[in-house]
């Protein structure tokens, strides 16, 4: 499968939709104006395409494998491709300077690392969780261990996981056991198992900085007894270079549907040495930072994987010949027409782009938001860019790999019986992406989070923040014919938004069940009506575009996949609107013994 | 995982919803009245549970491998089981008594081959295709290739095959070019080579009986130049026992997605000794028949992995303590409450069953029709039921696999984490399932099939009778005030599954590719009201027994799934309507290379 990086879309995305060159005097966008990125995505596509896809089959096929001295092997290939990608500076580009990064927004890196899942899922969670323990370590470490550990984390030169999971606790990190011992030096003894660790040991750096969730002896129960810990594999030394080996052995790997790239660990921590990160019982706040970066990852990698399994769908759709058109042969010199001629394929791929063009804007868009939380200069600004950040997290998580799997099982489908051989690599992208349901808080945890914590955050600023926005883009724009049935759309999924807001206000503090019923069908009404804002974003840039003159079909097309998406997915909206707002009462009404 | 066979559901749906002992005079039910069809339902709940369902994982992780010889070794236990499944007779419970078989009503069969499924779709298949091979010899076959194939395929002592696809041609069969010369002892020499045959080569049986499309020399281009032959692995001889090896030959299996315990085979023919079924170039008429049966059966299989995914997911929801219910503690001794307590699990849980049940039911109910087509005595009745079978076989086939694979996705998301690992069974009931969307006939072709040919056969008759059928049952129950819910569920489905039909028929004839956009939301707006439907049967029976004094839960359990479906899963309705409503216009809009 050869990858064709989407870099027309991410620049339109960059520069049209979201206009960053406005952002110029902020720190990280004033290293990259619009022209600088370009040559940046250019470089991300050369870069994933010719060295991450083609190990993407080799990895699925051959897997991680585990030796009985406790090292884990990544399958052929990897470990050059990693070497080549740290040479290359290319995990650094989002890393802080000070810690020898490029100091990138986040929007930017995250073209990079869309770019680095769809072409090789597997490999690209070995610096994304590595960028995760870096961003844990800035947030809440010390100034000592961010000089020990960033640099070697931003470089790539050294990998990081993340220690949650434990046999009995995933969800609920309350129940974990994993305990810490303070000794004398300062340091503690940790010991535990922690499992369903990605990464949590292989071959491709020289030292693993494990982040550990543990409980100091002596802790309160429950979730406000946990703290985070530094565990690296081989302690560093005077020069901070890997030294002695620390106790913390990975037992086993994971069988698992997908993802078999990527070693997915049983580590046993045995007295491991491990150093506080932040205050005691603090860890999860801390982890936190960690989880809602993940989180933006993980809704990436549905959209990663959507892109690449649609590009394999398309090409086989054009490729294949089967039966002939309803309206007449369409490639009457050869025996049979492309089976893109027949109506049912084209839903499927246009279903595909109408999710993946909008989602990924609406990814971006979110991440935008998280850049501007941090850099802008505007009190009011960072403000609301962080209640956004908040708000659509979930949303982005949870929406982005539910229609992810959609659309990789339609790819799947697009293939008919070549789709389930493992010759095509339609299969490896599906059972791929189903982790990312999963992990990272499943898409369950993600929408009862939405509608329990961030809907109501601080009297519900973030959403009233949303609704005026939407808002006004309507009136600003309502008038135009091209605009019309986008604003029209929107304004519709908006109103039904709004309605499923109300009755979750006013059914689900009286029930709270009913706000858990609810849940899964608001996440999807609020990706539904995120997605047509966005759809009626990318018509009017594209229509600004038309209207100076520009004939690329890239424009007209845009109008054309965004007024598909009003028509054959917006309606799904009602329909989550009325199933959101009959209440938790038959859903609940069966005894647990009658399932 | 333990598999309970659902034989309490079973006996419902044949006694309560389709009281089957009405039909007690005909041929084949006067041998099964429902207390003797309970008993075999008991035992094949045994042998599926005890026999089959053990081997489920082993076939999933062993696969079946091929020899340089040719031979094909199935997973470690299939053979003792399939001897042991032939000297219990199970494979002739359907067949006719004139061949050895127990001549049961294909209706009745369906438990079994239900179980079979949930318990071991892979082995399943082994049987299911020999039975097809069985029922296209019966249809198209003279007398001496039934007195010599069919009691051995009724046995199971021989294996059976559906030879169809070829690399460059699936669902296009005029494309096909294997091909057939005629010899002087009135046989074919058969030379070409056929892919993803389900148990072309295997150590089951003592031989394996091909039926094979191939186009006989000279034959016209295109479908009205196709025949289908009989291939035996190995040439009867005189007493009919396997003889002279024939030349038909596995050259590999394809690695696939799931229900590795299948033997998926390239067959190499050449010139290998074939004899032709009926007339020559009418093959795919014959092929139709075993085609169509296969394709209740591929619903079926959408049912069954639903259902054995199912019981995974709420016994893992039962038993895994993960948080606390929004609504207090649940298990206030335990450290955690069962997850079931949450209600984004039980609303998968009850999606689950709302689809499940009434799922079952339709297709049941579908079967029944198809067996009263052939032996009922008044000739209306079989028309009606001839139609029927003809109408609902692609929604059985494409709705209730879409749906199946819904149900065993949202089982793996129940498990979390451990769905994805390899370790719970859960992965390999989605990767199973998959495959039934595609084979014989994807979903599309479904889709297509209901639009475009079995709506518009015989003036609407079908689709007609179906309407009226409807408005006789929701005139008849209108007014209790248990079932009317259900009846007014049921009157705005078929106003709406109307509304689409009307519209198709003002539209899809003006332009073809208007009934090909709609086809897929058609289907499922079809399958929807089918099932609000049963379920509407299905609370008429239970409020029946509750009415009577029956105090079963079972029965009060149905009304609450029932109305469940009304409220959370029937909304969709509308949605399919809308969309199928825009025609194709955007769909098509695109030009290929744009994709």
């Amino acid at each position: 499968m050869t990858y064709q990086p989407p870099v027309r879309d991410h620049a339109f995305i960059l520069a049209d939709i979201l206009n960053i060159d406005q952002y110029g005097d902020l720190p990280g966008f004033a290293q990259a104006p619009m022209d600088v990125v370009s040559q940046i995505m250019e470089e991300s596509g050369r870069f994933t395409a010719e060295v991450l896809a083609p190990l993407n089959a080799v990895g699925d096929k051959e897997g991680c494998h585990w030796l009985p001295d406790h090292t884990v092997t990544t399958p052929k290939g990897f470990k050059a491709a990693y070497a080549q990608m740290v040479a290359g500076g290319w995990p650094a580009l989002g890393a802080a300077p000070a810690y020898g990064g490029q100091g990138l927004p986040h929007v930017i890196n995250l073209s990079f690392t869309e770019m680095t899942s769809s072409a090789n899922m597997a490999f690209g969670m070995y610096p994304g969780l590595t960028h995760g323990a870096y961003s844990a370590i800035l947030a809440g470490g010390s100034q000592d261990q961010k000089d020990l550990y960033l640099p070697k984390l931003a470089s790539g030169q050294w990998g990081g996981t993340m220690n949650l999971t434990e046999p009995h606790c995933g969800t609920d990190l309350g129940l974990l056991r994993t305990k810490a011992v303070p000794q004398a030096d300062g340091s503690y003894k940790i010991s535990g198992t922690k499992i369903w660790i990605s990464g949590g040991e292989h071959d491709l750096a020289e030292n693993i900085v494990h982040l550990v969730l543990a409980r100091i002896e002596g802790a309160p129960e429950g979730v406000r007894g946990i703290s985070l810990f530094i565990v690296p594999k081989f302690l560093p030394d005077a020069d901070g270079n890997p030294g002695e080996r620390n106790s913390v052995y990975c037992d086993g790997l994971e069988e698992k549907m997908g993802i078999h790239g990527n070693a997915t660990c049983v580590m046993r921590h045995e007295e491991a040495r491990g150093w506080l990160v932040g205050v005691g019982n603090q860890g999860l706040r801390i982890m936190f930072v960690m989880m809602n970066e993940a989180r933006i990852g993980v809704g990436l990698q549905g959209i990663a994987q959507a892109e690449i399994a649609y590009q394999a769908a398309a090409a086989f759709a054009k490729d294949r010949l089967q039966g002939r058109s309803l309206t007449g042969p369409k490639n009457a010199e050869g025996p049979a027409d492309p089976i893109i001629v027949h109506p049912d394929v084209r839903r499927m791929l246009m279903d595909s782009r109408a999710i993946i063009e909008a989602g990924r804007a609406f990814l971006f868009w979110t991440a935008l938001h998280g850049d501007l939380s941090h850099t802008h200069p505007d009190e009011a600004v960072r403000q609301k860019a962080g209640d956004y950040m908040a708000l659509m997290t979930p949303v982005v998580k949870g929406y982005l790999t539910d229609r992810g799997l959609k659309v990789c099982s339609d790819a799947l489908q697009i293939h008919g019986g070549s789709g389930f051989t493992e010759h095509f690599p339609a299969s490896q992208y599906m059972r791929d992406v189903r982790i990312s349901l999963i992990y990272e808080g499943t898409n369950g945890v993600q929408a009862l989070d939405l509608v329990g914590r961030k809907l109501a955050a601080d009297g519900g600023r973030a959403i009233m923040s949303f609704f005026a926005e939407i808002d006004e883009f309507v009136a600003d724009h309502e008038d135009g014919p091209v605009l019309r049935p986008f604003v029209e759309g929107l304004a519709g999924a908006k109103a039904q938004l709004q309605e499923g807001t109300l009755w979750l206000m006013q059914h689900g503090l009286a029930n709270p069940d009913n706000a858990g019923s609810a849940s899964n069908d608001y996440m999807h009404l609020f990706g539904l009506t995120a997605l047509a804002y966005m759809w009626a974003r990318i018509a009017l840039a594209a229509q600004g575009k038309i209207a100076a003159g520009d004939t690329d079909p890239f424009y007209a097309n845009k109008l054309i996949i965004g007024r598909y998406f009003l028509q054959r997915i917006l309606p799904d909206a009602a329909s989550h609107l009325a199933k959101l707002k009959t209440g938790s009462d038959l859903m609940m009404a069966l005894p647990a013994d009658a399932f």
